[in-house]
């Protein structure tokens, strides 16, 4: 007999930053009723992953189970929560549950992939309940750096579980619901089994800082700035956004919005209800006329993505606007792990604009989405779980909230992508480990981070490449000699001769001496040509490139 | 009627962290004698220089001029400062002065390149002076994270011209000179014309702190270790290496050093006296039979290099050695901006082997070995120059640091690579822009930074490459179909077809269509084929790639 369990997997977010997608089961096991909370992307970098377009999380093993699932829970409106939402409706096919301003955006996504609005369903905050399969779901609103983030309130028959979501502990969030205290306490004082719990922030020491300490720091710089002010956070951080326009406003200044996601956040922002009174915008062809000093723009880019209205106005115009020496660019952001360089080479550029860059090396003009270490121990006494397993964080982080957890007498699981845990009884155990990885979106096509396309683009980025062409009549001699295209590679090498003839002289050698026997063997001459275009490459230039060998048969 | 000048002009260094060289001359206006100070690289990365070894500063300028370079000066044996003395040793003929430490560092490199001992010239410190040409220049102590670093003390017949060279002041380094006040003093007391000044820690508000401060933090640290203990700094920062090891032999532990440039470091600071008491080593073979708790590694790889030592431990074996559960890694070192990827890969990884991590964040474990704000504004008050021209940093650092020289009545003077500055008579002025730019070491050949080999690269990497083939007979007639050979493209697009299959039969349809003149016309066979392969290709997979046609003619 096996009887029902309740068990934990997390398919992305587990052991990474992003791409967070959690599964939640119940039932007999192989047969447990699924539903998954938040279903995000990552994004790709030229170390790893150039030419990609987005990550996203690998869930064959959700598609063999499609039948099982009930829901999809969307806890807030972030990329890496909800950016996969579209990508995978169609295979899926699951009912997504999001309140309004995240519903908002989810939306948004799915018609631009031609799904209707009715596959996402907007739901209340808590009291309302979601009955999905042996699950009853509800959102209780939590504090982070976007509108009505939630964690997710998961009743099953095995006890209460919470799934944090995002967040921190800000009880004067600007936009948006306070951290509520006492609706906290309410919904955990009858016990709870599980907290699964964000993890990014783990390292930071210090108590966080809540959004409206902010404020008065941005007022007073923008307030005494001469020219034009830029400013740049995550179009996402709608408080934010109205922090700065509001800080323009007290300064005197024209609000413009530049790029699109700030234009699109701020709509939706204002759609859903979730902010009420945004000062009023001009348009950029308004602005124009305007003197320096009584403008304010509000632009997209703050991680120096090079498409973005930041990195525009770093190089010259965007939208008839121009940055000019004696103007203020604040990020008003953090700059995330990897994305160091391209915000540098923003701020260089400015600075040879003669344009004052202020970032957030102070640390007045941003504060964090995340509950630094003293936040996440508030959180763990107010739910005070049997059980924590830390959720979105590299291992490093769920480690250390894992040590955090135990220290205070919680039983504390590290559980990595792939891992399936049984919340069921009283020991949580790893009873499976499920195959995960990363599929990419490469243009419109989906492949698989494994699949080799991308280590072959790496490759030729290290190595450059050639392409050799032989081409061999009807009884197999050669017709010519071999010849080389390169890509990606000096024209000259060590020798001062082009590198291209000196590689055609060794091809066309080995050709010479090859046997009738490798001549009739496609597999003979590939390799074969393949060894001597490397080594001859290698002689020449220091570096073995890969190889494309063309072998045409007349017959 | 042209009288003689006195001219600065940086060649690399002065507009980005790195790859530092600067010429100074005096003469005729265009005959110029000149002297070199510094001569490095930078590194390359996956995003701007994929598959390049090493960046060097275009000497081009320099080398239409060698008859004219009496000296080349090192200021301190890092890469960005020395890095590329032997790869243009060749190029450009001229003597190379260097203290002790930094001339047993620049000849390993000239013996790795076969030039003799003799290319560089061990120099004494002050009182020492090196004539060269108009010049008389002598190497000034003064403290930096590396042995012997000085500053130049430049005298020319239109006054004394100090060079900072990298640096902070230090009056406990540990290994090395302290910052000399009195002697400084002394040098600067009859004015100076001009201070060329590092300006990479511009941006560090709080005045820097001693390499004193660091030793009974760590020496805390491993006393209070139970495991191994593997510690990574920066070879080269020699009193860095001194100050872990002594911790690690008060601690009881054997000293094992883990890396080439680990164990050639501490010989050359051996070898050329800078370092005399550096507690015992034992060899890892040695250490494998010991208690863990008995051992201290220190290891290359404080910047995540996939190769250093730290990468293998994190990885698995190295010599022998493994990282286990209860072991302690510390990174006695600050991540450069760039390489944070590759760090937190190996902090992750040693995470999953349950290893404690403990890394710079809370500003124990080291301290910076540049000046910052409060301490570039004591060495102005102890120069007193009346011109201050930033060098060392990106422009932004220039920039601010400009700011804070006028701010006291110095003139600053922004100077970026290329640009040629007159600091003869009261006013300096920018008379020329020369071409300036990087080399790169591409294996072993030395390629233009615009040649666009690596823009190719980078294209294949984003896009993927594809070979399409056709054979022409010699009626310039079709023999039978174009194909196509594909690396770095998914196999399978959008129609559930094979990409290659449906780019040839694009590729057929278009050659079945075009007339006798365009099969004639290479170019125009060529152009066609690869738009169309393009197109298809975007089509099926939403992405253009690199194409390469080769069309055979039969004849």
């Amino acid at each position: 007999m096996s009887s029902e369990r309740l068990i934990y997997l997390p398919l992305g977010g587990a052991g990474e930053i992003g791409m967070n997608a959690y599964v939640y089961g119940y039932g007999k096991p192989g047969k447990e009723r699924l539903i998954v909370v938040d279903i995000g992307v990552a994004f790709p970098d030229m170390d790893t992953s150039p030419g990609v377009d987005l990550i996203l999380p690998d869930i064959t093993w959700l598609k063999e189970r499609r039948d099982r699932i009930d829901a999809i829970f969307i806890t807030h409106a972030h990329e890496d929560h909800v950016g996969a939402v579209a990508h995978y409706y169609e295979a899926l096919r699951a009912p997504v549950y999001a309140r309004r301003f995240t519903a908002n955006i989810a939306r948004r996504k799915m018609s631009e992939h031609g799904h209707p609005d009715e596959a996402v369903t907007v739901v209340q905050a808590w009291p309302e309940q979601i009955k999905a399969g042996p699950f009853t779901v509800a959102f209780l609103p939590i504090s982070h750096s976007i509108p009505e983030s939630s964690a997710m309130v998961i009743d099953t028959p095995e006890g209460r579980v919470i799934h944090s979501g995002d967040f921190k502990i800000d009880r004067t969030p600007g936009v948006g619901e306070a951290f509520d205290d006492a609706l906290w306490a309410d919904i955990c004082k009858d016990g709870v089994k599980a907290l699964i719990c964000d993890s990014t922030n783990v390292f930071s020491p210090n108590a966080g800082r809540s959004e409206a300490t902010v404020g008065p720091e941005i007022e007073t710089l923008v307030s005494n700035a001469d020219g034009m002010v830029i400013a740049t956070t995550f179009a996402s951080n709608v408080a934010r956004v109205k922090t700065l326009a509001v800080a323009g406003e007290r300064a005197g200044r024209s609000i413009v919005l530049l790029g699109r996601s700030m234009n699109r956040m701020v709509e939706a922002a204002l759609e859903s209800g979730v902010m009420t009174d945004f000062p009023t915008r001009i348009a950029p062809e308004d602005a124009r006329g305007l003197p320096r000093e009584n403008l304010m723009l509000l632009v997209t880019g703050s991680q120096g993505e090079r498409r973005a209205a930041s990195a525009q106005l770093a190089n010259g115009k965007f939208q008839g606007l121009e940055a000019k020496e004696g103007d203020l660019f604040l990020f008003s952001s953090k700059t995330i792990p990897g994305n160091e360089r391209g915000v540098i080479r923003i701020i260089n550029m400015f600075s040879e604009k003669g344009v004052d860059v202020v970032d957030d090396s102070s640390g007045l003009y941003h504060v964090s989405g995340h509950a630094n270490r003293p936040d996440l121990e508030q959180l763990h006494s107010i739910v005070k779980p049997q059980i924590l397993i830390p959720m979105h964080g590299e291992h490093r982080h769920l480690r250390e909230h894992v040590k955090i957890a135990n220290a205070k007498g919680i039983k504390g699981v590290l559980a990595v992508n792939g891992m399936m845990i049984d919340l069921s009884g009283n020991e949580p155990k790893v009873i499976e480990y499920i195959d995960t990885g990363r599929t990419y979106l490469d243009g419109s096509v989906k492949i698989g981070a494994l699949d080799g396309v991308v280590r072959d683009r790496i490759r030729m980025a290290l190595n450059g490449h050639v392409t050799v062409t032989v081409i061999l009549d009807a009884d197999d001699s050669p017709l010519g000699e071999p010849w080389v295209d390169m890509m990606g590679l000096p024209e000259m090498g060590n020798s001062d001769s082009p590198l291209a003839d000196v590689l055609e002289a060794d091809l066309a050698q080995w050709l010479n001496r090859a046997g009738a026997r490798t001549l009739r063997d496609d597999k003979a001459l590939n390799d074969g040509l393949k060894k001597v275009a490397r080594q001859s490459a290698n002689d020449e230039i220091g570096k073995k490139p890969e190889v494309t060998v063309v072998v045409s048969r007349l017959s």
